[in-house]
Formats: C-alpha cells, sequence, structure tokens
C-alpha cells in the first residue's frame, strides 16, 4: 500500500499539532509521574497524543490509533496510527533536544509511513513507501559503511538492556569505530540522513518503532529486529537499525554471539 | 578579578568564529582522525581552534592560549584562554547538536569567565564573576533540588569511567530520580538553566572544564571535583556539577561510598 499525498499532509499535520504542545513545555519546569512500569510521562506527552488524537478524530474518524499515552481506538481498521508524543520523556525533561515525536502508519499491521520529528530545534524526517524519505522537504540518504570497524554505533544508554542484551551490545561496540549515547527516536533520523551507522536498541514497543521502517528504508537503509525479521504490529522490542546492508549483517552476527 | 566588557566582547566572538567553522562542517561527511588517545579529531575541531587562535593574535596578542588541538601559547601570561573547538567530537560526527564549544578563561590559574555554546542550534551560556548567567542573553538560574531522590543525573557515557568511577557513579544513579545520557559540555549548561540537576564526569581535561565554574557558578549552582576542591589548572578530571548544593552533598558522599 502507497500513502497518498492526502495520508502524508495527514501525518505532517499530526507532527505540527505534537510540537506546538510540546515547545510550549520544553525547559518550562514540568514536572515528571511515574508510569506503572516506572518510565516517566509528563503532562507534554498527554497533552500532544490528546491534540493528534482530537485532529484524527476530525479527518479521519475511520481509522485506528495506537497511542503510548491514551491506549487503542478503533482495532481492526484497514489504517492504523501509531502515535508517541514524546520518545525520549527522560532527554526531554533533561532539556536535550533530541528526543522525537514518532508518528507511524500501518496498514494491516505493516508499517507504510513514518515521520520522526524533533519539535525544538525543526527537524522533520518523512518516509513512505515508494517515496524517498525526506529531512524538512529535501531526500536524504544513508551512508555507506562496509563494515562494524567503521561503524558509528549510537544507543539510548546502557541501562535499557538486560545482562544478555547488554553483553550483545558491548560485542558489537568493542568493534565500533565510534559509540555515542542517546537520542531515543531521533537516532533512526540520523541513520536515514547518513550521520551513524547502526542503532542498536532492546525493549522497544510498537509506538517506540513503527515509524523507523519507512523513515529508514526509504533513505536506503535497513530496520529489523535482531533476528532480522521486519518490524510490525507482532514484533518484540529489539531494534536493530543500519545504513548499509553490511554493516546490518556484521551487527546481527556480533549480536548473536559469533566471532 | 572580574572580567570586564571587552573580555565578555572578546569571547563572544570567539565563539562566532569557531561556531562560523563548525557549522560548516556539521553533517556534511566529515571523517575522523585518531589521536594517541584514540579520541577522535576532525578537520572542524582542528580548524575552528585555529579561527581563534587568528582573533586572539590579532586582538589580545599577549594572552596566553591553551588549546586541545593546537597546544600552548604564552605560558605563564596573566590572562589565559582555555579552547575547546568541539566538545564532543563523536556527538558531532553521529550529528546528534548536544556537542559544545568551550571557551575559559584562566586569571592567574583561576577560571574567571565561561562560554559553552552550541552553534547549530544557536544556544550560548555566558557566565562571568560578579554576573548572572546568560542563555542567549537572558539570565538563567539553576532549581532547586534538595536530594538525590529528585535529581536529573546526567552523563556523556559509561565508557568513560575506570571501573571504580563506575560504581561510584551507579550508586548516585541508583538514588536518583532521572539518569540520561550523552551531551559532553552541553550538560553543564543544562545545570546552569535549570534543567538538570547533576553532572558526573570523569577523566576531563583543562580545556574540557575550565568554561564550567564561571557558567554554573553564575546561574547560583556549584562545580567542584569529587572531594569537594574548586577546578583549576592544576585540578584533576573528575567534575561534579550540581545546580543545588544539597544535591551536590549528597552526590558527593555517594561517590565517596558512604550510605
Amino acid at each position: 500500500m502507497i500513502p497518498d499525498d492526502r495520508l502524508l499532509d495527514l501525518a505532517a499535520r499530526l507532527a505540527d499539532a505534537s510540537g506546538a504542545v510540546i515547545r510550549r513545555y520544553f525547559r518550562a519546569g514540568v514536572d515528571a509521574d511515574d508510569k506503572p512500569d516506572r518510565s516517566p510521562v509528563t503532562v507534554a506527552d498527554r497533552e500532544a497524543e490528546s491534540a493528534m488524537r482530537a485532529l484524527l478524530a476530525a479527518e479521519a474518524p475511520g481509522h485506528g490509533i495506537v497511542g503510548e499515552e491514551h491506549g487503542r481506538e478503533n482495532e481492526g481498521a484497514e489504517l492504523t496510527w501509531v502515535l508517541d508524543p514524546i520518545d525520549g520523556t527522560k532527554a526531554f525533561l533533561a532539556g536535550k533536544p533530541i528526543f522525537a515525536t514518532l508518528i507511524g502508519l500501518l496498514h494491516r499491521g505493516r508499517p507504510v509511513l513514518g515521520v520522526i520529528d524533533q519539535p525544538v530545534i525543526s527537524e522533520r524526517w518523512v518516509g513512505a513507501a515508494g517515496r524517498p524519505t525526506t529531512l524538512n522537504g529535501a531526500p536524504v540518504r544513508v551512508r555507506a559503511c562496509p563494515g562494524l570497524d567503521r561503524a558509528r554505533v549510537s544507543t539510548t544508554g546502557p541501562q535499557y538492556f538486560d545482562d544478555e542484551g547488554r553483553r550483545a551490545f558491548d560485542r558489537v561496540a568493542a568493534r565500533a569505530k565510534l559509540l555515542s549515547y542517546g537520542g531515543d527516536g531521533y537516532q533512526y533520523g540520523l541513520v536515514a540522513c547518513g550521520s551513524l551507522d547502526l542503532v542498536i536498541e532492546a525493549g522497544l514497543k510498537l509506538h517506540d518503532f513503527a515509524a523507523l521502517g519507512p523513515v529508514i528504508e526509504g533513505a536506503g537503509g535497513v530496520v529489523t529486529d535482531w533476528q532480522g525479521r521486519a518490524l510490525g504490529a507482532g514484533s518484540g522490542g529489539d531494534v536493530l537499525a543500519a545504513g548499509d546492508a553490511r554493516a546490518h549483517a556484521e551487527a546481527m552476527r556480533a549480536l548473536a554471539g559469533a566471532s
């Protein structure tokens, strides 16, 4: 399914609506509540998702919604929007403008459109099946990375891996050219525009990864789980994104423990 | 020694000169060489420092210079500029706009003026003895943080600690409200404007920390080594910055292993 201009326009307006809320609260003394999984959530997360839901209710009432903060609507719809208003709430609270609003569109469970939006510094990656990925409207491409020894690798933080996952990540990091921490969903935009070669994460949920495939694949990259399977509504939460399939294959072997 | 307007103006023009170079190279396909300590350096680091040195040669030929990339000049001068064109070269290479240009001015070895500048997204913190710290010209203040259990803690990455340092950091992190990775010198600006409560780092060099004291102290915070000693030309590389002296004291006890 190839998203038409109307769907791309709606995705852009969702990001606009979310960003307007987020900019109002960034570095403005917002405090966090803890969710049951101890991850933080703020009034900015909740109001930004509500703004996107209000727009969808008005413009696309038949579509499904899966949102990080306010749950599911219209389950079983052919088209479902997957919303994460602030992916990187800790970075948002810390005042670091490298969190992202993630907007994915699933067609029968398969991601066909993705937006990675940084509303404070106005950076927006848009990817959709059948089109080149853009950053602020201009096409972007991944960069070549023939092997791990040349790779710029990033992950949000070591605390998101379990012990086994941490050892697997460390096997990749030990062979990489450069290791950088921080960035949540924003990191995947950096793969799409050729700044990063690999992003490796664990424990992600659908709202964290639904937007990533269209953005990275439309820029010439590849994103799968750690076993090389496509990401979709039924995926687990381990994500391996790469600009170059050769670095992806080598990282997958290192994650699995092969030398 | 209270820096006068002429010195503050010169510091701002140094940051302007460095930033013009850095913006030209950001996300522009720059590659890194490895320095002897295996940290990366790029043409952007070298040219940005050269641009600052050329300005100092023209405007303040009698001042001393300590630069990360091009060494020392006029050792023994009463006033010495300490230059780090890109603090966070890995973040620069990864395309993350949270590295910083750090400019410190020492009077007889004691920091009296500091600039933390993010040239891509145009954020500049300026601190000087006898003046309130500003972010883009507007005064900023730290936020209150009565104890570690309320603290937003940040560090660049776990790989910069040795094993003992990592255990000490983990003791602080385990009691903190929120832990965020990434940011190098930019993190200290976030303490000064009340987004972060604590930044804890190890292995820093003079060019990494000379600018921090004036910025954080002028915003109402405190920055010392892990034993509570003032930072200056003779300091070791362990840095503990806090917006609130109570959180600073509790973090210092946790770093030392006290319960």
